[in-house]
Parts: structure tokens; sequence; C-alpha cells
């Protein structure tokens, strides 16, 4: 019944996961893609690429863009995904966090269930997955991170998820993504700290699994990675995949309104409201 | 919703963990206090310390004291909280087990009940949490030391939940406590053999945090990791350690009653009496 | 309620367990055992060997017999069990795919009924267990070892689960066998990858936790874990045992209908026969 319920998910997340699509002229009226993707004609491994400068900060159009590319790349049975960014400081600066400042509610409800859409789509993805994590990854680029199947980081960033330090409150499921990759007892601690960890420090707790001198061996050790999946079926590999994270998506899948509610509800505290008010002044005055 | 369950689950803690006051007069009429609370001006940490000689038994009344001091260092908004012991050679020698033997039903089922809310109020303890432990941390003591955040133990101590020596078999919420630090695979030879760890042991497999060679050290190096918090938002702080810790509770707070129940059916059976019998004789023939 | 449950779950599982000897006559008519169990009558300690030439296969009929063994060396108040193989090339080649290659469904559905019975026998036995893995470990043959408590194995040998290189997927049972010895990211790779880890390899992520040099001193080092459990009331150590792997038999248990109906339907689709096929003609080809 769960190879046949996961079957069964596959198809009944298409239309939530294609919701999104009726909205797209609210956001992303123009054709520029913030996104690109490369397929490798010899290995047959597409590399997708967030290309929204400064910082690749995850708006409602990046989004969009990342989980268009995602189903794309998943469609035309590529041998795998390699997620990157074609800004060499920055991997992912996270969520647009002016979304969270003082927000119109149904704007906010697009906005989260939205960034739901894009974790479903890559932690679920079918092919085998993995980031090439060439700048830093806090926040949400660090969600993403872990929604991959392997982590490749150059020295000196640093990836984290550090809510707490905006007053933010993460929902289960991203924590869930950190625990499919590190211990519970580092869990529980670096998100109560809301702790950055350097490249070197991911790499001894196991929040990255290499790491490379480049981006062209990132991306070189991301292919190795994919790689070791050619003696497996891909079929029997992909409902492998989804039922080891069926687990992870479980409480979402069964009551994603409910996750968007307690989300919204949280961002509208005053609580929350000062806390981001307090970091974002911050951010400016370090610029 | 989880955050609002979380926010609700405060509030409803409340009358579950002041029941216990009610029922102060059967087992504490004196005034004299078993535990101490000592507020460093400078750095805003209580240090909580266990103050029954010889060994820091948890007796109903050490118990009481505990949740007590607990809840008045919360309630206070210290900005941590240290337990230790000020004896130097035992942190606590766990449960009283003469209230295992032979007990009055009722009277077994109040105990049992304290020792739920204890666990409850410092496992789910909204503040950063350490233990410094500079003594010997058996059973129930080194259930108490993993309700902490962090753990700091002197040399040449033991601690582990060595229940099956003495007949025992812990609850569900006291594994939990357990496997929020220790992988499971270790979780459960320990539990089987029921293992005691020496300081080295415990270190490598992730029991403890640090090793300190004094007391003053240990409260110390406890205090130091209170200051790892510095950067997060206290309130959104408090939230992602209970959403953290939410599953190893959820069990217990559905069905307090299903718990205390099997453990009073389990403590009446022959088997555990006479188990609890022999290890008791055995403890005095080593004294 | 657990630890009853746990009692009451003994007594529910025998009318299971015991629904296939009815079936026995369908399967193995004659007299000679597939196992053989020995006693060591100063240890007190029963080593069970499976003894199906040419590599323990996991037919019909050797899973009768290991179930039997497991069943009587239980009821025989052995003071642990030692699982290995007589053959010193093979522990077990794990399930017999000949009864996955266009099967006849009730014929299909007698061998994974017994296939869960046999793992249910040997994750829930109540006494101590160990794995002398003296011969290459693959898919069930891992499954197997998993069950057990303790591993102990020989040098350059392979040992995993690498069902997805022929195309199969799984139960969730087999995976949290695998997850209750490994860490959540290392099975998730490994499943998704068909890994099988070399003898080192496997020692280093803890999927063994010994290296023996002989057949005879891994049957000692074995021996050596089960005497761990010395101070140990033993019903009290079945108990905690039982309560540790109650989540790994949970979802099983209660449907185990579902599970059935999963494997059955997954076997007969085209994709996997296909894949199956193709790995058998591979085998061959290799001989």
């Amino acid at each position: 019944m769960l190879r046949n319920r996961l079957l069964d998910g596959v198809k009944r997340m298409k239309p939530i996961l294609s919701g999104w699509q009726n909205l797209r002229s609210l956001s992303n009226g123009g054709n520029s893609k913030l996104t690109t993707i490369e397929v490798d004609d010899r290995s047959g491994i597409a590399t997708l690429s967030m290309n929204l400068p400064p910082v690749n900060t995850l708006t409602m159009d990046l989004m969009h863009d990342l989980i268009d590319s995602i189903n794309q790349i998943e469609s035309n049975k590529s041998r795998g995904l390699i997620l990157t960014s074609s800004n060499d400081k920055v991997f992912s600066a996270g969520l647009d966090l002016n979304e969270l400042l003082n927000p119109e509610v149904e704007r906010l409800r697009l906005f989260w269930t939205r960034f739901q859409d894009l974790w479903l789509a890559l932690h679920l993805c079918g092919l085998p997955t993995a980031a090439a994590i060439n700048g830093h990854s806090p926040a949400a680029g660090c969600v993403l991170a872990t929604a991959c199947e392997y982590r490749v980081m150059l020295p000196n960033l640093f990836i984290g998820i550090h809510a707490t330090r905006f007053s933010f409150v993460i929902s289960k499921w991203m924590m869930n993504s950190y625990q499919s990759v590190l211990p519970r007892r580092i869990v529980e601690r670096a998100l109560n700290q809301g702790k950055l960890f350097a490249t070197q420090e991911a790499l001894e707790v196991g929040l990255v699994d290499e790491v490379a001198s480049s981006k062209e061996e990132a991306i070189a050790k991301c292919a190795e990675f994919i790689a070791t999946f050619d003696k497996a079926n891909p079929v029997a590999r992909s409902l492998t995949k989804r039922m080891c994270r069926e687990p992870d998506v479980r409480e979402l899948l069964k009551d994603r309104l409910g996750d968007l509610k307690e989300c919204v509800d949280y961002v509208m505290t005053p609580l929350f409201q000062e806390g981001l008010c307090a970091h974002l002044e911050g951010l400016k005055k370090r610029k």
C-alpha cells in the first residue's frame, strides 16, 4: 500500500504543485527566467542555477522558476539534478524577508504556499539530486541544500538555519529536512542557537558531504555522486527514495493548510514583527 | 497549528504541573527546601542544586522542590538553568526505590505522577538548560541529565539508565529522553544491558558533551553553553525547543494515566518485587 | 499500557507466527532440517546455523526451519542466540528470487508472509541475539543480520540491501530494520544506491560491530556480547528490547495484509518482472 500510496501521491501532488501556475501572472509577468538549466550531453545530468542578483533571495518569482525548472528536469528524464548558484558569493540568502514584514495576509499565504511547493518539489524529486554550494547558504538556502541527497561546499562559507536570530520559528517540515541529514541532538541545538556552520564544521557534523576548492570541482563531485546510482533501476530508486522521505512529508501533505495557518498566525504577531524589524535594521547598518 | 498547539500546551500543562501543589502537605510539611537556587548577578544564570544527603535520592519531597525551583527559575526569566548537586560524590542516585518496594498503590501513583511532572518540567523548560554532573548519575539521575540541553561531567564517574539490573522496565518517555541524545543503536543496547558509562565512554558516545576537572569548571562550561543562545530571540528559541521536543512528550501528554497504569501494574508484579528485593539486599551488602 | 500491550503482543503474535505451521506440508514434506542448533553447555548459548547449499537462499523451507528453530531456542530459555552459516563463503544470499519471477499469486502470498514471520520472529526474539557473519550477506541476508542485536563479520565480504539493483522496492519494515542500526542519511543513500558494503566499510558506518579473523573468533565475540547482559534481569531485558523495537514493527503488525498486498502488486508489475529477468540473466552469465 505504501508503494501504491506513493504512486498515488505522485499523481495527487501534481494538482497541488501546479496550483501555483495559475498564480504566475500575479507575480511574474515577464519572460526572463531567474533560473538557468544546462544539461551535460555526455552525462545527461542537468545543472540548475539560481540567477537572481544580488544574493538569490527566494522571492515569489525565483521560487516559481525553481519549481518550474525542477519539474522540467524531472519530466525530461535527466540522469540527475545539480542545484547551484550563478553567484559565486551566495548560494541563496534564503526567503525574501520583506514578504514577512507587515505582510498582507493573502500575499503571505501565497508566498508560504509557494515555499511549501518548492520544498516538496525538491525533497520528493524522483531524480538523484545534489547541491554544489558555491556561496553562503543561510536559512531557506540551507533548507534547499538539505532537500538534496548530497552536498558539496566551497571553503570559508557558512550554512545553517539561523531563524531564531530573526525571531522566526520554523515549520516542522523544515526541521525534518535538517534532521534527515543531521543527528537529532545536533539539530535541536543548532536550531535553538540559530547556528551558522562554517564549511569545515559543516563537513565534520555531516551537514555537507565533501569540500571542493572550486565551483567546477563541486559540480564534478556532485556528478560523481549521481553516478553512484548507475546500477540501480531508476524507477525502483525513485520509489525507494520516496519511501525513505515519506515520514518527512507526511504531516505537511496531510495538513498543508494547518502549516500555512500556523505560519501566518505567527508572522502576524507583534513579537515576530518587532524581532524581524530589528534584524533588518541590523542588516542595513552592516552594509 | 503546532506553534499554536505548543502555546496552548504551555497553558494546558500548568494545571497538570500544579496538581502536585495540592499534595504538598501530604509529603512536605516543613519549610526547609531540599534544593537551593543561586543566581549569578552578572550572567543572570540560575544554578539549581540538589541538596538531599546522602545521595540526592529522588524522594517525593526532593522532586517536589525541584519542580518548584524549575518553575520559579522559569518565571523569573533567568537567562538559563544549570542543574547540579551540592554533594560532590553523587549528582543523583535516582528514584527512591523504597517507594517501589511493596508500595501502597495510591502512594505509588502519586510518586510516579510526580516523576512524570519533574521530567516534563525540565524537558520542556523554556530556558536554556545544562547539567553540571559533579557526581555519579545512575537511573533517574541520568534521565534528569538527558532532559537538559547540555551535559558537562567530572572524570571517573558513571552515568546511565541501569534499570534492567534491578528488574525495572522504564517508560517510553524515559527512552525518548535517552534517544534525544544518543543514536538509536546505542540506546537499545545500553538500556538492555543496564549499562553505566564511565565519564570517558559517555563523552565518546555523546551522552556528555564535555569533561571538566572541577565543579566550578563544569558550571563555567555550562554557562558558556548557555551564552551560545545570546543571538537567538528567547521566545523563538523557546518555541523552537518545544517543537524539537514535542515528539518526545507527545505520547505521555496524550495518555498520562496510561503510562501511570502501566508502571503501577508492572511494579506490583512478583517478578519486579523479587528483582528489586534482591537488588536492595545486594546494595546493603556492599555497604 | 505499553508493557501490557507488549505482553499482549507476544500472545497475539503466537497464532500469527504459528499460522505457517499449517502450511508446512505444502512446502516441506521431508524430515531433514535445513538448520542446525548447537547449544554450548558451558555458556547456555545456542548457535543456529543455516545449512542449505549452495548459498543459503531463503527458500520457503529454509525460512520455515529458521522460524521453527528460533521459536525452539526461545522456548528452551537459552541464554542467547547466535545466527551463522555452515557455508564459509555465504551467510545467506537472500530471498529465493525464483519465487518472485512470474509467480503464482497464492504462492507469492505465502512466501512473503513467511518472510514477514521470519523477520518478526528474529527482530522480536526475547533472547539476546547476535550474527556471526562468516560469508557474504546481501539483501535479505543483511535484513536477518540487522534484526540481530550485534554483528561480527569476517574480512573481505560484503553486506547490504541492494534491492534497487534488481528493481525491487523493499518494504518499510526492512528499511526500519536497517535504520535501527544505521543513521538515517546513510540508510537512504545506501538503499537508493543498492549499496553493498565491504567488511571494513560496514565496520566504519556501524553496520557491523566487530571484525573477526575466523568463524570461531566471530562466534566467540558474539558470545562475549551476549555475556554483557549477565547483570540484567532477563524478563526486564526482554520487555525493554521490545519497547525499543516496537516502533519498527508497529506498522507491519497493524496492517500485515496491507504490506502483503503492496508487495504482491509491485512484484506483478512488468517493470519489476523485466528488471528481475535482466538481473537473473546477468547472474547466470557471471557463473
